[in-house]
């Protein structure tokens, strides 16, 4: 008889490794898919000044295999495949893998996270590696005493142009608004920062250059008014896109492409369960994505002993 | 012309101080009102085992000392008083402490989270400190070589059987219902510790001794029979009660007294918000307490600047 797990955990990142740590508590069956690498999104920073328990700052890389390493501990299965889709069966969700395998399960909570947002004008693509970058703390070092951009104003544009200081000569921050939307305390870092200068209510209009970016055309959005800026790096940070592309069939999404759940954190579907970035929460931060975990988790296990019958009496 | 804060933080356990570590990022001018000693609840438990980014267990005690200094390290304010009441006076609310002292401000963020409940029979608050404990951790040496009582069948009951069980000579865990609630990793521990008996399906109906515990009266649920079982001791752990008698005339909270909120955490009053154990929320567990009381910072913020005209454009 093929196998039939109690709970699948798709993503490794914070929400499904904690996810995972209160599955192996409650002796769920379960199993973890992870497509790349465990720890998330979060490993594009270089350090997490915010998660709670940690007063010295605490390098995401650090926190993220804690974390992985307290699951494991527990004896959590970490399969590294990609899902690519989920089937509905009875009771019973079929996902199927990029690598051809299929998994039954009881229920399934949905810890995928999101990506950094291209920004969508053109030559973007072609320039990636060629000087567009979405993580400053893997490409920072290759703009050693260069001149770069920064799109965006939220707390991973800020940390990021932040992260950028220690190694370019100047740093534009370029942001459509006339304030940033960061955290106070990042903003007055960036305020007190003499190599970074922001570029108020701007947009990139276009890229130039030939093999690699050579510079970026702003426009105003007030004066309408458009200069070029020469530069040999263009940071990207606006915004998140939720990877959901494989349940965009079966699940209820909000118009950005964000699990819709209830408080209970269960989707449009009963048994598929969401937390973390992927989910249309309110903050998307470490500390609230763990939460959402332990709770997905509680809320799963409830599900799955009414499917089995057993009930608290 | 009086003070008058952005925001007060009521309560200095595990949401409070994460809701103040967020609330210093943002440069609100805050305080945090603590009647007794930061830390909450959790602090009764001897050791954390489930909260992410520790492998090796910690102590209850260590981590909410490094949840302390992270906020402190930030700036924060923890004013050692206890709010009695709040009154509300157009945009602004007034808290009233015991102490006699008054704060004004604009967004409160209640986090005074919650106690163990009583199990409301006779001649238990007479008896409490001479043989009746809420707390094993804090009372359980009292107790070495003795045969006791533990009340309940969730993850406090059995975590806190489980450290009687260092201390005591036999432990009768007796519980209303015919199966266990809490973790199954607690549940497995509980079943292989030989000192430990559980009595299913039974109640304590009443407390005998005279300066002290002696034993207890227990009544089988399904046989209505009841039989003595001689003991010193009897810890009580059948539910919380949250702490939010001060607001109980302002404030929507359910049938059990705890705080109704959306999902943004605001109180049925704009400008209140609510988190982690006092909230009617679907899992008490520190880590998403933590999670709840960034949430709550956050939204507290977006109000404020609502009030404020502060317009993100």
């Amino acid at each position: 008889m093929e196998k039939i797990y109690d709970l699948i955990i798709i993503g490794a990142g914070p929400a499904g490794l904690t996810a995972a740590i209160y599955a192996q508590r409650a002796r769920l069956n379960t199993v973890v898919l992870e497509k790349l690498t465990p720890g998330g999104q979060i490993l594009l920073s270089e350090k997490i000044e915010n998660y709670p328990g940690f007063p010295e700052v605490i390098s995401a890389q650090k926190l993220m295999k804690q974390v992985q390493k307290q699951a494991e501990n527990l004896g959590t299965k970490l399969n590294y495949e990609e899902a690519r889709s989920i089937a509905l069966e009875d009771e019973e969700k079929i996902i199927h893998t990029s690598g051809g395998k299929k998994y039954k399960t009881l229920a399934v909570i949905i810890a995928t996270g999101a990506e950094t947002r291209r920004l969508g004008i053109e030559r973007e693509k072609e320039f990636i590696g060629r000087g567009i970058s979405y993580c400053a703390t893997c490409d920072a070092p290759f703009f050693r005493n260069r001149q770069v951009a920064v799109v965006g104003g939220g707390n991973m544009a800020l940390q990021e142009a932040l992260y950028l200081s220690k190694f370019a000569e100047k740093i534009y921050l370029v942001h459509r608004r006339g304030m940033l939307r960061g955290e106070k305390i990042l903003q007055e870092r960036i305020t007190k920062n003499p190599k970074i200068e922001i570029i108020w209510r701007s947009v990139v209009d276009q890229i130039y250059g030939e093999e690699k970016v050579k510079g970026v055309k702003l426009k105003n959005l007030k004066t309408k008014k458009t200069h070029n800026l020469p530069c040999s790096g263009l940071f990207i940070f606006v915004g998140l896109k939720p990877n959901t592309e494989f349940v965009q069939n079966i699940l209820e999404l909000n118009e950005k492409g964000f699990i819709k759940t209830g408080e209970n954190l269960e989707s449009s579907r009963r048994g598929i369960f969401a937390c973390g970035d992927v989910r249309k929460n309110l903050l998307k931060q470490v500390i609230v994505a763990c939460g959402e975990g332990a709770l997905a988790t509680h809320m799963a296990e409830k599900y799955i002993n009414e499917v089995k019958g057993i009930e608290y009496k």
